[in-house]
């Protein structure tokens, strides 16, 4: 992928796309190129592998082809699942700007805040809940702190909401939606088990192409399309199909799922060898979401009192390349709103990282960048004079 | 492309990803996949291709990068440029269903007729402003006929009808936007000598990948972003960069923009030769669309009394693909609404086929696919006992 110099570990913001996933495109965009919407046996031949590429996505999680709606990405699909309602909404403080984003064009939302552990409480979201929601939208994993959220207890405190409102003669719908971009291929992402109504997935973090999404419903959940136009996805989302990138799309996460836990114990070790390393070297450094509801290639750590985008680019420097926080937060050069949430001292946050690593990372790469996180921060505790 | 004997006539529902499209694709799917949006060196330079390849793009039409909003494809663009007025809209009775349908979601609408040529004139826009009307959109070439407009005529009307306006302190903005997802490659698209506002264009459509497409508007107008979140494209259109496909279009753009004389000259000679083999053993038959001012590759010929499907499937078993209507119209089976607006006898309009010609069409291809069109014609009308 990289040159073998390159230490990438930054697998939350970005994954490369899986040769195998390459391969399985690189059809659609020469011999078989053509319009799915076309009437002669080619481009039927077309229409019938795209079809069956979303039978096998949609397989993944448990689902069938045609209650997926594909779209461009995450954020199409979060703004597609928020146009089912019309009502008040609740969501957590650490989502994905998507969502936040998403949850202000609506009539009246609540945040939900997080614990000290970045976790959101089925608790909290149940007294978030008014006689008006319509929708309850939580992530499936944090992508900034890895950590893991309770999806099945909140589905529960939701299904006990619908009891009370259907024996209260209250027939406001209630949709449970979650944004599991993050996570796919490291946890159980089947949405029997995760009891959601609405799921959101993300080719381009889970080593498919960009600029491919899709959004799962419940055959039940009555969706309105966002673009309008030749009826495309049973007229939920029209455009012609992208056909090289929902086949792309579909070995990805075939092999993200049927990998998931071999890779996850994998990637466990390693994140846990990182992580002892740099604990060891500086016991002050928090180690932050849970321990252990927390995604396996995960680690978020932050060094008190030092500057983290200067260790990022100290590490860059070495060809190590992590993240302050999610790209989008980062690239404007604000506080991340997840460490905000979850009540971090500004002087902490301030010296985070976001250390994440995936499919390419070796054992070889966590010893290199053991050994130049620590160099980095040991330089920065030297230079700014600051015990560790 | 395709194996030898299969002969591709419906370059107007899809184009196959020119190899050089591909190969500058590639790189993004592997070692630069980096989302653009993070900090370090490799990412930032990703980045700065990312600009660059849209100032690549922008160049193609006369506008510059920063005037750019990417999409998903020509069917989002349109939506965007829709939701950018809230008041009376009008476009033409011809336009791709991605026009009609968002039109129908305005708070009013008018549809102007387009003239038997297939021809939306400039005094029928002129006719249909209202004092409230906020946006004009009409079309570069039609998709099934090949006619181009005359945005330049209409650009005119609309700069009078600002003049107008201003005098009599009438303040409502009025837009104009055009769909060039069709004959781009094969005209002239520069923004300022059409006239426009704002301007739709496909990747998918001129040998670029499926999936992605721009929207270009002036400086001065505001657009409405339709999915927000991360605030990508200056917060118009949130979600991480198509960067793999954004280089691809900007290829595709290049590619077709600096053989778009040559290419037109040779498509229209081979599309003369094949019109008029036809011409000549099918005098009755019905040639549509204006016979100047048409796409260079297009040729929509109908045979008055025979079905144009059976024609269509006895050509597909002998390897020529062409179309009766465009793709997502005729994958619902219903009559053209560009035949019914251009007022064609429903008798004649059922005996249509589109034939597209583009990049890889050879004299060849053309003198097979006469043989077996003039083949199959003969034999529907001796089947069914018309006369020719």
């Amino acid at each position: 992928m990289n040159p073998p110099s390159e230490i990438y570990l930054d697998y939350a913001a970005a994954t490369p796309v899986d040769p195998r996933v390459q391969a399985a495109m690189e059809p659609y965009f020469s011999s078989r190129f053509f319009n799915p919407s076309s009437p002669y046996a080619p481009a039927l031949q077309v229409r019938r592998e795209y079809e069956a590429a979303k039978a096998r996505l949609a397989h993944t999680f448990g689902t069938k082809a045609d209650e997926l709606v594909m779209t461009a990405g995450a954020t199409e699909s979060i703004n597609l699942a928020f146009y089912a309602v019309d009502g008040h909404v609740i969501t957590s403080a650490i989502e994905h700007p998507a969502v936040l984003e998403v949850a202000k064009t609506k009539p009246s939302y609540t945040l939900v805040q997080p614990n000290e552990k970045g976790i959101v409480a089925a608790e909290s979201v149940k007294n978030a809940l008014q006689p008006d929601t319509q929708l309850v939208s939580i992530q499936l994993a944090n992508n900034e702190l890895g950590t893991v959220q309770p999806l099945r207890e909140i589905a529960a405190v939701i299904a006990g909401e619908k009891q009370a409102r259907a024996a209260a003669g209250n027939m406001t719908p209630l949709l449970f939606h979650t944004d599991a971009s993050q996570g796919f291929g490291q946890l159980d992402v089947h949405v029997a088990r995760l009891g959601v109504d609405m799921l959101t997935l993300n080719g381009g973090k889970m080593y498919g192409p960009k600029g491919v999404g899709l959004l799962w419903t419940k055959p039940a959940v009555t969706l309105q399309p966002l673009i309008v136009g030749g009826g495309q996805e049973r007229g939920i989302r029209s455009g012609t199909e992208n056909v090289a990138g929902t086949v792309g799309f579909a070995v990805a996460a075939e092999i993200a799922a049927k990998q998931s836990k071999t890779e996850c114990r994998r990637l466990e070790k390693l994140r846990d060898t990182l992580q002892k390393a740099i604990l060891d070297e500086f016991p002050s450094a928090v180690v932050s979401g849970h321990p252990k509801k927390r995604l396996a290639g995960h680690l978020h750590i932050s060094f008190p009192k030092i500057d983290g985008e200067r260790l990022l680019f100290m590490l860059e420097a070495k060809s190590v390349f992590v993240a302050t926080g999610s790209a989008c937060a980062a690239n404007k050069g604000l506080r991340s709103h997840v460490l905000t949430a979850i009540g971090m001292n500004p002087e902490v946050a301030d010296g985070s990282l976001r250390i994440t690593l995936g499919r390419h990372t070796t054992e070889e790469d966590i010893k290199k960048a053991a050994i130049e996180i620590i160099a980095a921060v040991g330089v920065e505790y030297t230079r700014t004079g600051y015990l560790v």
